[in-house]
Parts: C-alpha cells; sequence; structure tokens
C-alpha cells in the first residue's frame, strides 16, 4: 500500500535493473515474448515491470507497475497489447522506500521521432549535472531516475537522426549504461564505453533480442550471438538490418560483482560462464585456505557453486547446511520483536543432520554490512556446528558502488572501517578468508584492468571525486 | 481494469476539470482540505483525482490515480501527506477509453524553481503547435495533456522569476485555462486572459484559497472574495502577500455553458448565481412561450430549477415528473440487449402519479445528441402524459466547443443538422422551443460580447480554424 | 481496506437491504439484469452487493463483495455469469464497522435441494434464540447474518419439500422479512405475516420478477403486478407456474417509515404512491402549521416532496435552500479539525440568493440524532436567513426499531429525551413542528392498525420484552 | 481476477496444505508469530492463506484471502489482529480453477463453544458421504471443502466436551487429516490413525506449537519436541495443560510421498530428515545402477540432494545441470505459441558449461505426466549432453492419491499405462530406473507397513473402492 505513495526523494540513484527488446519482420504477439524474457531477468530487479511496443509508426502502448513479473501482467493486461514487431522490457530493483510508478521503466515519451521508449540499466554519475543544465535550459523533469535524463538527451540530440542522437547523447553520459531504445521503426542497444553493465544480442529464427543477461535469451528459447562490446550502439532497422557504431573512449572495466553475486548463474557475460567463475572461485579458495574441517557448505543460492569448487579441490565433503525459503520475495513485514533477533531463520534453516558435532567450512559470495553472516554464524553454532570457518569468494567490500549496484555507504559496509580479523570478530566466526583480488580477476577469465573492482579496491575507473557523487569518496 | 491500461490517443484533447490550491501561514493537514474542496468540485471531473502539497522549499509530495475522490483518497493516503502550508488539487473528466493515470493531474515536476506542480482546467488549441515546437528544440513530452505543455513552457520562460515565466506562457497560451501553480513557496493562480474557465478566490480564516467555484470555498467553511479577472495572475508567497498582473489581450468571453450545465446551482460565477440564472431562464421560456399545459417539470438535476421558474411566471403547477437515481456515477456496464432500447430507465423512472392523463411541460437544459430526450418523451408518454411540450433553457446546440467542454463535433450535434421542427419530430415531443440567446445572456447577467456563446452561434472568441481545430470548423 | 477485515461483532443486527429475484422460460443473460435491478435498488443498501444464478439444476454460481453495485461488478465479472433462466440478487445497508464479505448476501449453500439461495431484508428478532436452538442441535453458522439461520431454518425443514421448508421456517420467525430463495429450479418470494417489509411482483414479457421497490421493476422496463400479501409465499416453478400459500397469523402492520424516508419517492407501496404520500404530508403540515415565513424549502433529498406539497397549500413560495453534494457515497473520511464543526458543509450548501435576508420554513422528513439538524439551521443562518422554521414531515422518533432500520438506540435518540420544545431549542429553530401521527397514516393512505408505527408511538406490532431486544424498550 | 470468481466444482477435493497453531499463557502479537510460521509452510500451499486467534472467551477474530502469505497480509492486515494467547493458520495449495475464498481457511464458525476455528491439511475420503448424511438431517453447507464437514461433525458430537467431539468425529472420518482446532479457549491438535499427514509438536519457551513440519518451528525460533503418534489428539487449555487421547484404530501408514517431494529437506517427519531419507535414495540408486557416465545432476530443486547421495557413492562428479528461475510463484501465464514447445525453459536453463560434451545421469524424485522430463532432456541434449540416462528416486508413480496429493487420474499418470521401457522411450532418455519400494522405504527409515505406499504400488491403506472415489480404482 505505501509503497504506492509517492516519497519525492529529491535526486535518488537508480539500481541494478534489467533490459530487453526484441525486434521482428513480423507483426507478433511480442508483449508475451518480453514478459517471458523479463521472467528470466527477474533476479535483477523486483520493484517495478513494464513493457513497451510500437504498434505503428510512431505510436507506442505501454503498460507498467510496481510489482514482479508476474504481478503486473497478467494474461488480460498482455492481451490488451497490440500485434507488433517490435518491444522493449524492464525490470528494477528494489530498494525500501523508493517504490514509484514515475520511477518505473521503461520512459515512454513524444519526441523528435514521434513516441519512443527507453530502457536502462545503471548509473549516470553525471546525470545531477546534466539535468541541472537541462533544467537550466528550460527542460522539465517528472521523475527522479536516469532514464529521463538519458531520454531527454538523446531526443535533444537527435535532430538530424536518432543514431546521432544516442551517440550524442552516450558521448556526454558519464558513468554505466546498458540501454534500448525503441524510435523510429528502429531497435538500439548500448552498452557503456566501459561495459559496465552486460548486454547481450540473440537470434530467434531471425529476429533479433538484446537482454541483459544471456538468461533470458535462452529463456525465450534463442540462440545467445555474442555480448555488445565496450561503448557499441548497435542500430536494427524494421528490416532487421543491423549497424554498429562505437561510442569514444572505449575502454573496458565491466562490473566483477555481477560474477560474484548480480547475474544468474546460468548466464554467460563476455564469454565467461558466471557459474563457471563462481566455481573456480571457490577451487582457488581451497588452493589458499587449508582448513582442517569436516565438511564444507555454501550460503544458498549464489555460494553454493563456490562450495563445490571448494569441496573439488579440497577433498572436503560438500554438504547442505543451509535452507533457503524459496517464498522470500519483494515484500516482506518486520519480524515481531520476538523474533527480531533471530530474523535469518526466516530465510535460512539449518540442515541439523548435516551439522551437528561437524567442523564446518561456510562459503559466502561476499559480506556487505555483516548482520546477516553474524546470525547465519550463530544459526550454524545452535545447530551443533562445532566451528564454523568463513570464506568469502571475493575480496572484502569496502567501498560503495557509484555505478548501479545498491550497496551501503563506506560507513556502513563492515570492510569499510574492519579489518579481516576484526570482521571475523564481529560476525563470531572461527576463522575468515577472503579470496585475493588477483584469483578472482583470474576466475572471472579476464585481466585485474578489464574490470571495476572499486567496491573492493576502490579503483573507480572514473575520477568519482569530480562528480557530486564525490563526497563519499572523500569520507574514505 | 482495462481504464487503466494505456491508450496513445496522440493528442487527446483535455475535458472539463476543477482546480484548487491553498495556502496558508501554518504548516497543517493540508490533504485533508484539499480533499474536500476536490470533493466539492467533483461533478467537474470524476475520471481522476490528485493532490501534490509542498513540504520543505522545492519538495512535493503527491499522489493522484484514476477514480472518484473518495475512492482515490482515504484516510492512510491523506495521513501519508507531510502537513504543510501549500497545496493544490485536481480533478479530471472522464471520457470513455482516455483514462491514463499519466494524464492525471496535478503534474509535478522538476524546473528551474526545483519541484513545480500545475493543475489545468479548459483546454489550450494552440496545444499542438507549442508542443512541436517544443520538441522540436529538444524538449520531450511524457503525456497527452495540455497541462503537461503548460508546465514546460512555464519553466522555459521562469528564467528570471516563476512570475515571468507564468506570464510569458499565458502570452503564449491560445484557449481556456485556469491554472493553479505551485512553485517556489508561491502559489499562483491564473484566469485566461477571456476568463472563459472560472477561478475564485477565498480566505478562510487569513489562509488563501483558489478554486474552480464557490461552492468549494463554501464548503471548507472559507469565505468567498471575489472571482479573478480575465488575464489575471495572482500570486501569493509564503506570506501570504498577494500580488496581481494582467496577461496583454484581455477580452471577456466567459463559458456561459458553465451557467447553462457544468456548474453547481449553488456557485456564483462572476457576480451571478448560477441557481438564479437558471431560474430566470425558466421565468424567460415562461414570457415567451405560453403553453397550454397541466403541469411543468424539470429533467434533473439542473432544469428543475428553470421549470420552477416557468412555474412562478406562467402559473402552471410545477410537479416533478422524474426521479433520478442517485447513484449514477463514473463506470458503468452497457445494458444487455433486452434493456438497451430503454436505457434512460436505468438513470431516470416517471414519477407515474403526477403526469398520468397530464399535458407536460417538461424543461431541460440543453439537448447535444437528442437520443436522450426521445427516450425521456417516451417514458413520459408510457407512464400516461398526455402530451408533452419540451422547452430547452438554452439555445441550439450546434458547434462544437474547442475550449474544454467535452461535446460531440457538429456531425454528432443534433442542433448541428437539423432546425428546431426537425428536432421536436425526432424527440417525438408534442411541441419544441428554445431559448433564444439574448434571453439567456441576460438571465446571466452579462451581455452577449462578454460570454463565450460558440456552441450555439459559432462565434468562437478565437479564429478557430487558424488551428488545427479548424478542420471541423470547415465542415460546418 | 480496514472495512474488509473482520469484525466478529457477535450477533450483530441485519439492517436495512434491497433484494430482487428474476424466473424466466429461457435462458438469458440474467446477470445483467438482476445487476440493473439491484442498481435501482442501491438506495436501500451500499455496503455490499450480489447476484447468484441457478445455472443447471442444483447448481448456483455467484459473486458478492463489500461496495456499491457498479464498483463490485463489472463487465468481466457479469460475463462470467452462466446464462440462465432464474437467479436473485441483495444490496445491503452500511453501518459502521460491520464490513464485512462473509455477511454479504445472497446465502448460497448445499442443501437438501442441492445448492440453494436466500436473499432477505428485514430483522428477525428470535434470530438468536433460533440460532442458539440450532446450535444445541449441532448446528453450526459462519456468519452472523440473520439470512443465514433463515437458511439453516428452510432447509432443515424442507425434507418434503421446498414449500413446506418455506412455510415452516417462516412460521418460526418472528420478526420483518421479505425473502426471495432459489432452489429446486424454482424461485420463491416471502413476505412476513404484518408485510413489514415491502415486496412486490412484477412481469417483464412473460419473465416473472421480484422486487423490493416498483423502482427495480420499472427501471428494467417490466410492468409492475401488484404488492405481496401480509403473509404470502409465492413458488414459480421453472415453466413459471405461480402458486401462492399463506403463513399463519396474518396482521398487517406494514413500516410507515418507509413512505417517510426509506424507500424511493418514485416507488409504489402496497399501492400508495411513496411521493404521494410525502407530498401529502407538507399539504398537511400546512393545514396544521400557519407560519408567518417568505419562503419554505425541504432538505435535499426526501423532504423536498413534502415541502412543495407545504407550499401548494399554504402559498407560502418554494425555493430550494440547499444543494446536495451528488457524490455523497459509501465511504467517507473524517473532515479535519478544522471542518469537523462544519461538517455538514463537506454534504450541503446554501443557495445564499434564495435565503438572504429571508424568513423561511425548512422541512425535514425526521430528526433522528439532532444533530444534523442543529448544523443545518446554523448553515442556514450563516447565509442569511432571517428564521428557520422547521418543520418535521412525520412524528417525533422516540424509539428504537427492532425491524431492519438502523436507527440509534433510545438514548441517542433526541425524540427519546427531549420534548418538542428541548428538541427546538437544541436544533437552534425559531420554531419546531411535527406532523401528527394521524396525519401520517392518513398519508400513507391507510389506517394506523395498518401500520407499524413503533418508532414514533413505542407500538410494537410484536411484544419485544420477549424477545432479547426487550432489554432495550425497558429503558423507555 | 477470474481466480476470485466462484467456479461451483460440486465435490472437489482438498488438497495438499499447510497448519499451524500457537498457544500462550500470555496475550502477544500472535498474528505475527503464525504469519511467520505460515510462511514457513508457503511451499504446501499457494492458492490461500489465512489466520484466525481467539481474543476473548468464545471470540474469534481471522482473516483470509487467496494468495501468498505475503501477498495476504501486510503489517495493516496483521496489526488488526487483536493481540492474544491462541492462533491457528493455513496455507492452500494451488489447483487450477478451484481459486474461491469461501475454500480458503481456517473455516471459523459459531458452534457449541461460541466461536470455533478449524485448519486441515488432508483428504477425507468418507467426506461425501458425511456431508449428504448430515443434509439429510437438515445442515446446511456454505463451502466445497472437507475442513466445513469436519467443523461441523466436531461440532456435533462436543455436547458435553470439545474434546468428546473431536474424538467422536475422527472416529468417523476416513482419510487422512492433520487438523488444529480452536475452540473453548484451547487449542486442540489431531493426527489421523494412519499419520498419513505430518504434524508436530514444539515449545517456544513455554508456548506450544502445532505445525505440519518442523521448518516452521525451527523459523519461529522455537524447539521442536516430537511428532504427533498415530490418532493422537492432543488437547491444550489455556493454563498449557497438555493432554493425549487416542482415536481408535491407529495403524501407521505415514504418507511417504513427503519425503519423496512434499515436504522441505530441512524438515524432520517421524523422526527422519527428510534430507537424510533423499540423500539415502541417490546413494541406494548408486548402489543400484552403476552407469558409465561423466557427470550426475538432479533437477532442482528436491533430487539435487539425491544427485548428491549418487555422486558420493558412485564417485561420478556432482555438477549443476539445470538452474531454476526463483520466482517460479502461483499465478502463470500461459506462453505464447512460439514458446509453448519449450516452455520447460521459463522454468529451467541448462548449465551449458557443465553438460557440454558430457555423459549425464540425471536424477528426478518423480515422474508423474511424463511431458516435464520430456522436455528437460530434451533441453539438455540441445545443449550438447551426449547421454542423458535418468533415474528416479522413487518407484513409478502408478496410482493417484485419494489422501490430499493433487496427483492425476491414473489415465493421465505416465505410469499408470507404460511400463518402465516405454516411459524411457517417451521422454526421449538413454536409460530410465526407478528406486525399487524396498529401497525408498529403508532410506525413509521405516517398514514398508509403516507407509501408504499407494502412489506406487496401489496398496491403499482403505478400501477405496467402498467409497465414492472407488470408480477411480475400478480403471485399473
Amino acid at each position: 500500500m505505501k509503497s504506492i505513495l509517492l516519497p519525492q526523494n529529491e535526486f535518488e540513484r537508480q539500481e541494478e535493473c534489467g533490459i530487453i527488446g526484441i525486434i521482428s519482420k513480423e507483426k507478433k504477439e511480442m508483449a508475451h515474448d518480453l514478459y517471458f524474457g523479463l521472467f528470466a531477468l527477474q533476479h535483477r530487479g523486483q520493484e517495478s515491470a513494464g513493457i513497451a511496443v510500437a504498434y505503428e509508426p510512431r505510436k507506442v502502448y505501454y503498460y507498467k507497475k510496481m510489482g514482479l513479473v508476474n504481478e503486473v501482467f497478467n494474461e488480460d493486461k498482455l492481451a490488451a497489447f497490440p500485434d507488433t514487431n517490435c518491444g522493449i522490457g524492464h525490470v528494477r530493483y528494489s530498494t525500501t522506500g523508493s517504490s514509484n510508478v514515475v520511477n518505473a521503466q521503461p520512459v515512454v515519451f513524444y519526441g523528435r521521432w514521434g513516441r519512443m521508449a527507453v530502457a536502462h540499466n545503471g548509473n549516470i554519475i553525471n546525470c545531477d549535472a546534466i539535468k541541472s543544465r537541462l533544467i537550466k535550459q528550460g527542460h522539465i523533469f517528472q521523475s527522479s531516475i536516469d532514464s529521463e535524463v538519458i531520454a531527454a538527451l538523446i531526443n535533444l540530440y537527435s535532430e538530424n537522426s536518432l543514431e546521432e542522437g544516442v551517440k550524442r547523447a552516450c558521448e556526454e553520459l558519464v558513468g554505466a549504461y546498458a540501454l534500448v531504445i525503441m524510435a523510429d521503426n528502429k531497435l538500439v542497444a548500448v552498452r557503456d564505453p566501459m561495459a559496465l553493465k552486460p548486454l547481450c544480442l540473440g537470434d530467434k529464427k531471425g529476429d533479433i533480442l538484446f537482454a541483459s543477461e544471456t538468461c533470458a535469451i535462452d529463456s525465450l528459447d534463442a540462440t545467445v550471438i555474442r555480448d555488445l562490446k565496450p561503448g557499441e550502439i548497435v542500430v536494427v532497422d524494421e528490416n532487421l538490418q543491423m549497424h554498429s557504431s562505437f561510442i569514444s573512449g572505449v575502454n573496458r572495466r565491466s562490473c566483477i560483482f555481477e560474477y560474484v553475486y548480480l547475474a544468474r548463474s546460468d548466464s554467460k557475460i563476455d564469454g565467461v560462464n558466471v557459474y563457471d567463475a563462481r566455481y573456480e572461485c571457490g577451487k582457488m579458495l581451497a588452493q589458499l585456505f587449508k582448513i582442517d574441517a569436516d565438511v564444507v557448505a555454501g550460503v544458498p543460492d549464489s555460494a553454493i557453486v563456490s562450495a563445490r569448487g571448494y569441496s573439488e579441490v579440497s577433498g572436503v565433503p560438500y554438504i547442505d547446511a543451509l535452507s533457503k525459503n524459496r517464498y522470500i520475495g519483494r515484500t516482506f513485514i518486520q519480524p515481531s520483536q520476538s523474533l527480531r533477533e533471530n530474523s535469518v531463520k526466516i530465510k535460512l534453516n539449518a540442515i541439523r543432520g548435516n551439522i551437528k558435532n561437524k567442523r564446518l567450512i561456510l562459503i559466502d559470495d561476499s559480506i556487505v554490512r555483516g548482520t546477516t553472516s553474524r546470525k547465519i554464524v550463530q544459526l550454524l553454532r545452535d545447530n551443533g556446528a562445532k566451528e564454523v570457518h568463513m570464506l568469502i569468494a571475493s575480496p572484502v567490500v569496502a567501498f560503495p558502488c557509484f555505478f548501479g549496484v545498491d550497496m551501503e555507504s563506506k560507513d556502513k559496509l563492515i570492510g569499510g572501517y574492519k579489518n579481516e580479523q576484526e570482521i571475523c570478530k564481529a560476525i563470531g566466526a572461527d576463522s575468515l578468508h577472503y579470496l585475493p583480488m588477483d584469483c578472482l580477476v583470474k576466475a572471472c577469465g579476464g585481466k585485474k584492468e578489464d574490470f571495476c573492482t572499486a567496491c573492493f579496491d576502490g579503483d573507480y575507473p572514473i575520477p568519482i571525486d569530480k562528480y557530486n557523487c564525490g563526497k563519499f569518496v572523500l569520507e574514505i
């Protein structure tokens, strides 16, 4: 209920999202395919979902609302969409208090090319500056999302052609962005020059698809062709002619946290299977940290893969230590006083038979605030684990992300103010080790300079202090 | 359900609406007062309702949704609004198929003065031209309502001051508009230079109010001060200092149809009680048309007053001939086949005892398409009326309105293609007479040149054929 | 929202309601007709609405929900009903705090005749006793409404035939009831032996209809045949054969308050037009109370008719003094503190031009608590009325109703503890007069002994103190 | 939408459900604890959820609705519940077309002990017979669920005491039932004499809890005490005095399918960890079926455990072959034509890197219709699996369940009309083997005669053909 009310957080940041776009030569039930594609991307955003289709030259039909994909759309809602040959879709991440349908995407607007629509994943760090500049020039904005600014900028510069508008706009944008744009009977996909956010290209019997992750292309029974390159702008016209051009200043710095946590394990990003990267992290942990323990387990869902990798190399038997409630979803009430201390039990339960009297290695993908880790360690001890050795399949998270991942500010990140030993004590583990950066980078199949690793080492690919997010950095 | 889906009618017209604005020196439950004010204006728009309040310098909290005022807001929704000293509200007219929350008002946006909000009643006939021009300059628009264009224009021109922006914008707007604008800790109210739409000023123990009709000011237990003058811009700052300036080209041409049908009978517009005007029309009908009948009645609700006036002058006893279902509301299903022919019975029932074997004079405020009149005449005859003489308390409606009243196009208006005699035959009355223009004008307390009477005589106060609505005019 | 939650008021009373039933030889869109019939009865109950149809032998499809008829049903909901030849419908009165969908009607159940359904208007004063007895016999009940008890009783006794069951059940019921029952391919209508509640029979091209008021039959373009007689049970079988039988102990005592306030003015009850009765009351007031005043007005809606009658006889000119907001509906928030004292202004506004400097006679149908009357008198004075003389078109309401009209208990009824003079002072009128009982009775076309006049004179047609409602009576 | 409409399936079966009950000496936020308990049982029923609390002697407050636990309840809904010392809750399984709020539980009713409430998991096979008998005795029923019949029966027989009523009622019930009953300031829990359905007892700092599975007790930070015994009736009074009695004819035949699929893997039923049972099944499969393959995988979620057991014994490396979309929920639209053939891809995606060019063993918990298995095998082959050998961690499902598990009728069960070889061919696997019954029984820690294994071998613990479900059996 309250989430429908409109908090007017002045310049709120846009969080992790998922996007999709499809163009076909034939008119078809496009909204259905977009629906299933978004459903595969649901893990990237549970706050709102939206679909927009171009149904005749320069006309767009759309529907967007707060909620999960299958809450927002039903048979009737989808049936109301016209058959069409082009459409885009979006899912948005849920952050407490910012639920607001005006911030839902795609952004649909009247512009130089009639009705246009934009869907965006990422975060533009000079967005406020651009917005302020455009406001000074007399523009108005009706939401607090970057996407509206991107839309305005694209339109502003597309006097001669949509392609030129997209390119000029992107040359100005600083930050992370994967975009799908629908206008002028074309579908345009853009990946920022650092390729911070994933975006891939697929083919379904001739139809062309773009999606944040390959799992969406797989789920539509289509074939993954390739990832977009850093700074690549792909324009597909109504005849499905595809043309690529590039934003200047290309310099790959892909988000390494996609492999650590964000992406689905069955997706492949820039040539590397997420599953394999996580498995490899586990193997490396085993090579580095030989712990005298009886069993190894992972925190579901993402760290289970790493725990298996650990087991393979170390020979420590893999077991399931924790069972996760499969219905943990978007909205949730506060537990009553009597449960608050043990709130993790609502989400996770111990598989007691597997851990009783065992010396346990527990692998997690990362530690953000540390409170959940502390509760998990306690839960395992309460269920008989003799020892709990924690291994983290990534380095210490110590710096905030300015590119679209909703992490805490530095003072909330336990790694921002405590060292490993202190964290170990805080979470109550018998020992704690993190995977070094070089290992993570290797597991993700690249070189350090290919990735944005800022959340771990503060090495932001953009001089953050030049922008208004700099104030956080100065606190480091 | 379907009304929530988004039909993309390219350039749909904005219909009759109601607006309200309040500013106080003290922070208070502003949303509650706006709620009750809008409730008093509900007859001006049943499609959507919205309230926006400024809660700290340059911040706005708002909520708007499809539905009646008491459907859109409940205690929880109102309680979520912060206490504040300024707010505006809007109700929008329901037209089939155009229900869309993005078209709900107030329009709230980020602009030169931080968060701003605009609510509008009227229709801007050069809106498409302005919109196209702004799009060419690189602006984007996210809805199909005039109000967004007005908002963009005000912002565009308010580089130096909000007041200048409002004035320059209004100088460009052609058409009908009553506006309330909230920005920069100020409340601004505007009435167009022709004063086509009503807008009045009230005082509630020092608080300043603006509302479309005096009935809203009455309902808030406040005192009506005066109507805004043609072209008047009233700016009220946070200290409740009020300052008036004027748009150039002032030339009063107030909508005479407000008196005929649109306004509530307990409102007073430009110094004339709507009730009195309607009563006077009835009296004049009696002076002009002496009909040998037993009783006189009015079609509820608006024409009952006129029927009483007729009765007073003619001596023909007034009776109630028709009872109206008080729950006729916003949404309504189509009657089943067996009822379609007699659908008027869902809305109106005959008071049989009053009309049986009677020669009846029936007064209505106007005839638009003629179909309802035909069914009413038949209903009365079916219930025993020996004769039904129809009197209309206004001239023949023969021309479409381009200033915000949702009337049919000329070919749908029965007065657009039939003469009085033909209409009489079409509706099945024994006789039919319309009130001449000079009488209506006199009843409304003015001179012909003070009013827009275009729907009756095609005398548009603006050269319609210069604008894209001209195509209709050419068909005349 | 909160109204959907379930308050478990142990033995709450059932309030005023409206019922309808239709049976046809042909299968048709029955739900549509029931919908429009209920819509005409909306004034009898705004809390919940429900429709049940028998769609094959012994099967019933139904839908019921909290809300107004056009909120509960939409095209989709109606389309989901199967075409059928028999159905019943119900609207329920809104009382604060008792909104609960389990208390909505019709009551649909599995019983001796397969699926059965009952809709009820009235109040059974020995309901608790019957319920307790049945519970002792092992029955269970899932709601707090009389209708479930009636349904259980009918079923209990219908071992041999539905008709016998209805008759035996009714012989036990003490109180007011109009029923429509659908079971065994039959439609049964029942009016209690005192004919306390109205119920009439109509014909629509061969189809047979029952409805609480004739206005529902009119709205369906059908013909009113007659009222059911006191204690009449009409059974209509699938061949539309109609058979009447009678409950013993017939003794007409019809509710006189239907004429005063409850019924729609265009309905006819037991041969008397409600409109005429109200008009006659006004005329009698004029004969009795000659007041030196300038104008006479009525409180909308029901007392306007009486004011006209007064005007005709007295020669005092009728004027409209008050305008009523047409959107006053089911749900409503509490006004903010600043408005609470003047809350009547939300509902009513003065037509200032008609009352300024006038000595005014104001007619209302009745005074229940007195608070609204006080506010109305004040409103009129605030708007310039020099004098306000109140006339009530019925006697002093001084006793609670136990037969289904939601009135206050005796200590809340201003007539229960103050005399005329005291009430006059309390409401701030210049004078106050009530219509004597003999006049009211005469206006309603009957003799005193034909009516239940208990709310006025405490002459309950049933020895109330024998039942558990007796405790109120003892307080008199 | 349509699910809210009421399909009148005459005697529909009740499906798998989850129940919970809590009683405390102190009044507390009972609804919150019930909420979280139900949330832990969500996997047992996604159609509707309900909570009822006893808030003063003989009064009950409840709320129930279609939807998932966190859709049905929010902070406001829970806050509306009074603090209390006793409450019960229920979640119901989703079956297409039977969504109907009148069928939601708990069933709350007025009976011999005031307000009473019952929640039920299971299926009463002589329910129709009892219902018919009670209807003949004059009872009525308002829903199509067994629970209402159970409630009526308990009430009928509880003339002397609630305990006696429960016992006598249970003596008559034939079938599976786990019950929690709230009445007369007591909380009663019942497990049927065959202990077909699980029900366990927990303690939370003195408060007493009953729940379908131990995972609910764990999630509430309480301690699992024990399972109820076959036929055990536990009555807990307001002083938390507990008293057990037994239904006659005790004969344990617990549902073995709880271990195979229904229960959460972190639950413990009748002393056996579900996780361990599944792991053991995998180990036994390895002992029985030595397959020359490269890797072994499980179909998520339930069969992954078995695949690990297989890996441990066989030495075939465990890998993840399939990734499951975590947002598969209650409602889902039909895929568009182009996706229908590959609809499994919406739910599952192949982890290509793990299976490419691999000879794969895939373990599933069971095969019901076979269509999903066929699609999974194809999906794996499409992603490069060279061979797919299917192992099922239970015997062939060949017989319908009459005790509350929503399985297909025999002609829909692929095991009902095809032998192993034919099924292997139908699903397109390279080989297919099922776990023999004796192994499954052993893995579940009991003897064959302790379990109901009817879905596998048709050995129903009750002579099914005596009841109206017999018609299915005869078709075998």
